[in-house]
């Protein structure tokens, strides 16, 4: 998506580490127009698909979810990172490590929001060790819902996660995949 | 917001200890469609401002801030809960008391998306003692950016968080105003 990897090019940050700062506009500070433009994109990728769930993880997948939400008529579901008194005891729960924050967290989905009878979009801010998707797919697996796809902002490329999910057999669909990210220089695949 | 307070009677479930889970649509599953309704009465109510930024806090009410901000077209802010790696140090920072999890988290926004040349509209899921809310408002108060409303699509009208606001002159507008919450019932003020 050529306007998103302006925008990365533009405003994101690379960061040592292969990290990508992208807080300007993305998971921080949230450019309501430019998700509007990701959420027309999914639904143009995903178009022949019969979704009839969005599913998400908290927090900053929640917005691009939303907005995203909006295109395909469907109600968003989003995974809460830990398990507080608010959610109740009728769960799913999977455990994601985390590299970025180095701690393992377990995350919950109510069993009154996912069925077998659903068909789920997962979709993502980032992808890059693949963790939180696999988190998510786990979820979906527990819950009988088919997994129609994953759609990812943005998919670091030299990271295992994307195309581990590939050789799976699941569709992953990226908006923007960084090739490297290497002093301060940002490249697309 | 009659709408609003349709879905709370018919979907919401009132528990013991003021408690109200309205996770069907709002904070767990959310009903996006609804949400767009949510965005255009906030954007009537504060069509007199000159709004530039909408600030939130992880993690409910990043859905209804992005989606009330394409109604006001301006960007979202969400305070971020806890202060990892991965936003940096150049932070505004408030203590949040939390009644429903029992403890007290640090949010922070970084001084790069809030100014003093920012007129701030607060908007969240809920208000009940108002700790969140007063955390905000500390960390507009710290960037010198106006504050211009807070806009709540639930309010707990027996506890004091909007009231309490409102005493201090700050312009609070709420959706839904509960009165009371008592052997499952909710009453509307």
């Amino acid at each position: 998506m050529k306007l998103l990897e302006q925008r990365i090019l533009a405003q994101g940050k690379g960061l040592d580490g292969g990290c990508l700062k992208v807080d300007m506009f993305l998971n921080h500070q949230i450019d309501v127009d430019l998700l509007g433009e990701i959420g027309k994109e999914f639904k143009r990728i995903f178009a022949d698909c019969d979704i009839t769930k969005i599913l998400t993880i908290e927090a900053s997948g929640i917005g691009i979810a939303c907005i995203t939400a909006q295109y395909f008529g469907v109600p968003v579901v989003f995974a809460k990172k830990g398990t507080n008194k608010n959610i109740g005891n009728n769960l799913y729960t999977a455990d994601v490590y985390s590299f970025t924050k180095g701690i393992t967290t377990t995350i919950a989905v109510s069993k009154d929001y996912l069925s077998e009878n659903d068909k789920v979009l997962i979709i993502d801010d980032f992808m890059a060790n693949g963790k939180a998707a696999h988190g998510l797919i786990n979820i979906i697996n527990q819950s009988g819902a088919s997994i129609e796809g994953i759609g990812i902002v943005i998919e670091k490329g030299f990271q295992p996660g994307g195309d581990s999910l590939r050789a799976l057999g699941y569709r992953v669909e990226s908006l923007a995949k960084i090739k490297s990210i290497s002093d301060g220089q940002i490249e697309f695949m």
